[in-house]
């Protein structure tokens, strides 16, 4: 789960032999492109759980279906948390461009399935779909798609979920479970707090049961504003319910790309 | 419901010492900004329905709140239909530079509440996005949202529905149903025809029921792979089911509106 | 001359088989677009006079020369307006990005001849003519061409003219008389008052009679330095000045069309 | 008219304390920016005609004037020209670019006047309105304008000229009557030829008479078109006519600095 | 020298008030940002190598000076390296773009002292002295700076150098043994073939003697000419000497940090 | 060398025809592009120093070697310099696209070397090289190089020395001595006065010697700090000194372009 580690899978563990050996012996030469964001998640989780996500969901994806995958974007668009230490975002915009290189130099390279890993949940949403959309113009016979753990998990977040429907969301419930699983000794389990956004009419984030609602700006909160920066319940998390999503996550990924093939 | 009837809720039939009358008496001014498309919807339907469904539920939101509205935009992001002809594609910048510029005037003029009215279902919602996030940092006293009748009638196009779970998005049973109840002279009856998409695994745009799936681009059909444009079942429409369901999305948009207040 | 008029001359009221059918049985196919302005016109006149005059123009001219024409576009380029409440503004880059998307998609279906009918008096011909220039080299086969008012009757508003030179401009004598022949329940007559510009050495805007002068910007007002907006004088204005000028206009635009076949 | 000569208007000939010490003892500090172009003039003339004449009408301006111009920029927009050898066009975004650039720097440094005079009549304007707009804007106590040999000389060119009403724009009789005056030994006299174009219904390019015409892109020719390049007839040209011309430019423009004292 | 190491430098191991701590608790905060490229080394070295050495030097100068690390950038400017499968490249225009957006984030937060680690030895400079200029400007109080391996360490180079003077640059005997310290599981050594560029007049790269020459653009090669993508000698690379250099760069490094406090 | 002087190398002073015919005959037709800046070198040289060196270097390399030259661009990137009256900067981005307009008209034209002089000592280098990267891509068969005084006359600069290290930069002893030998009348020698920056650790700009050291953005220095705004000392210049380093500039760069024959 280290960028270190012996998997054969990442590109930038590959020479340029190795790549075009892989590109001329399989029918449909596939690629992942994890991206994730560095941005607040709460006083009990780092500033890197988006790209922990994605890096993690493209190596075991990659391992499980036997594709390649691109190194691990720790940027991504998250300019509705810089009020808080230590995010970092690029502009949708920038976030546009990088995919768009990405994807021109892999189409190029003959890569046919060229795939997103999104550890950012729903917020990068916006510039993968500009970019893919681009990218499907300029390489028609390129195909293109991006993975995302809360569309590809509906029924897995569904299932195992304690808390409130917006928990799926934000240094909640789920994303403290991940880092559970993996990464335990970056998280604080003596910061464990609830958070709770009161909702207004036809304004709920519950991406998961799909209520009538407008679509709004991300809202953009500070420490100044007495919030924590997370949403939901981080003291519904465990390690093993973290294993349990990422097992069905994986899983529905390895579905996905075995029917392109 | 058309540009040159006299009801004084669009901003280019007053003029603008009435436009300063408005700001200066209403608590919280508030301005519609409806957003259309011009683009093949099948051989029964004309090109302009998304424009003409934007144009009529902001017109009729704006009566039933006492609101403004901005003129209509007949043109979104519709490079998808391109291979018909007669469609006009703006490009998704093209349409965020629009937005941009529309917010930016009307924030400036001092409306507190900028409501973009989408009838191009879904399509012109990446670009309402970035234009919302952006105008929300440049105009942080200002308060946006966009209304999309597939997301604020949900529950309304579940419960009419008699076609497939893919029939709220275009030139369907339901877009159908507004064109005759609203504009039955455009409607070409015996052109009614059923045109149903094979779905892959995990590729369903089915956004009612919202099952597990990844995000693709937008598919790009042209009349030479034998595609008439639309997709769903035209024949379960009806003026009654279009006069139902638009009154629900108009009353859900007051709802809204109201709770602005 | 309503969006909802059975007139067969707009894009969005045809289907896109009845688009092909035209544009497979005309040998110079041609459409118009017409482009106008939301922008304040004085105390007397709506904001939306650019737009009306576009629209009215356009369908005219279509119906007169039996060629089809794009859906109004309601903005444009009016930044020097926007002291004005009300005022919405697009920036010339904007307005260069909606006509190039607009005549990028025309001439990819074959449209021949693309001519833009312009409601906004020369403010909008900056931009249309970059927008012209960059299809010109896109599209070789295609040809473009404008349509303002003021430059294609120089000779009607010579010979209609009674008040000064300037007239022929804003909110004023002409602009005022279009409104009284066609949307007269929008005009407050009530309002009408004289508005004279003192013009500096080489500052004048006369563009009928064009004397010497240095090309300026565009100049800011605001209703603050006690400016009503429009420019000459509206007790001037008559529906039968404003009927005759539109015919000449509409004649002189038709003969040009048919110069084209 | 040397770039070398000893007059001390031009700002590339001055020290910055020689600057400081103008922008503090003016009253209202005034620059002229000249602007050209480098394309075909015809076989008879050199490329920088546009350069030569805005280097030469700042010059003198500035001289009559006591006034700074800034040194010339050689390149603009000519797109329409690339199609003979030697040519070099900028696009009207990059003049744009460099003219804000340019207007930026001398407005922070405390010009009050900023007067771009133009060598490449007409065509540049489109980049210089815009240009000029955004300083407007970003500099609301400089004021701008734009001086073009045949805006600013209509009177001079209808009283002198002999031949077409073409013939004031591109390389006839006025531009090579300005040559023989001022820079004889680059004019090939063996090669005048009379040049004219065959002009459509509206579609004169006769803008000092001023008929009713349609707005159209730029035209592009080719020698493979047989074209030579230029318009008009350079054979009624004299360098008596040339001096006539430029003194009364010359006139004409110092009067209209002296209104802005 | 993992991201997942304890080392408390990484941002992205951080929680948000940890970063706060830091801030507030430092006179001058400090932050690396790491930037290296996915692109081909040679058939004997990952495409990963430049990202490994951003990485690497980051981490061991965060250690060594106290300071933080933003997360590493594995995307460079590379389109040179195209021709060669797996490489991935980023238009100079994106990589300033993500630079920008990321000092922005940085400097908003506090920090004073920004310094990019570029692990792609002088391709990344030109975006990154682009990006430093702007933040320059916009952050008048904030301080960046950007240390190159080949640029800091000079001396270094000269005093281990067995192999061509051009050898500090892509692949060859100091990149390789960088790999052979730190990554020796990725190396190849049954790969290592001795590559040299023959180098027409004034045409040199050699960074290190630095002698006459004009600037050229990056050369593209492709396998297609027989290339195998590296330059100079990576038989002359040792552990040993990737340790020696490594040392110095560190120290050099530090002690330029050392005098920013 | 003035732009008026009968040399046949000057592009504006050439035909179209010319042009053609130097196309036509020339087995390998080159052209020169000069780049310079208008900005501040002390209180005794003129603002257009480095335009002045540019237009005298394109001029004497065209004759030695018999190639043409484009006319000289008199303005660069020099932000830096802003806080000096007088000084005008385009952006980075500017400068970038005007050489890519230019080359990118050159290159069509069939120039097949086209070979950048720099003025602007280093500073214009980022933004050329960008260009020249540009136009190498889309211009495969055309060659792109940059000439810099300063890069070319490493050896001269290092042999002619009498000041300190980093005195080839800006208005020291060199560019001083360029302007005594060539145009005296605009030095003022009663203002020669040292300046000396006192350089921290790894921050030294002597790019003549090359030590190790960070890049850091360019220092943006005013008047207002007490700086006279040159480096380096103006009384070791002389006209000899000055006559004899220009001979080996343009000897190094006809021996160059010798070599790409």
């Amino acid at each position: 789960m280290s960028d270190d580690a012996p998997a054969p899978v990442w590109l930038h563990e590959l020479t340029w032999p190795a790549v075009e050996s892989y590109l001329e012996s399989e029918p449909t030469p596939t690629v992942l492109v994890p991206v994730g964001s560095t941005e607040q998640h709460g006083p009990h989780l780092p500033l890197g759980v988006d790209g922990f996500q994605a890096r993690s969901l493209a190596e075991e994806i990659a391992v499980a279906t036997d594709v390649l995958t691109a190194p691990p974007l720790w940027y991504g668009d998250a300019d509705h948390h810089l009020g808080f230490p230590g995010t970092i975002s690029l502009s949708t915009d920038t976030v546009v461009s990088v995919l768009s290189d990405i994807y021109d130099s892999l189409a190029n390279h003959g890569f046919v399935n060229i795939i997103t890993v999104n550890g950012h949940r729903i917020a990068n949403l916006t510039a993968i779909r500009i970019a893919m959309d681009r990218a499907n113009r300029t390489h028609p016979d390129a195909s293109f798609a991006a993975i995302d753990p809360l569309r590809i998990g509906i029924d897995a977040h569904r299932r195992l979920r304690d808390g409130d429907s917006e928990d799926g969301m934000h240094g909640g419930e789920f994303e403290t479970s991940f880092m559970l699983a993996n990464h335990p000794e970056l998280v604080r389990e003596a910061e464990f707090t609830r958070e709770v956004t009161e909702t207004e009419p036809y304004q709920s984030d519950d991406l998961v049961s799909l209520t009538d609602s407008v679509i709004r700006p991300h809202g953009r909160r500070t420490p100044e504003d007495g919030s924590l920066g997370h949403v939901g319940d981080p003291t519904n998390a465990s390690a093993e319910k973290g294993d349990e999503l990422w097992a069905e996550l994986v899983a529905n990924a390895a579905d996905f790309i075995d029917s392109l093939r």
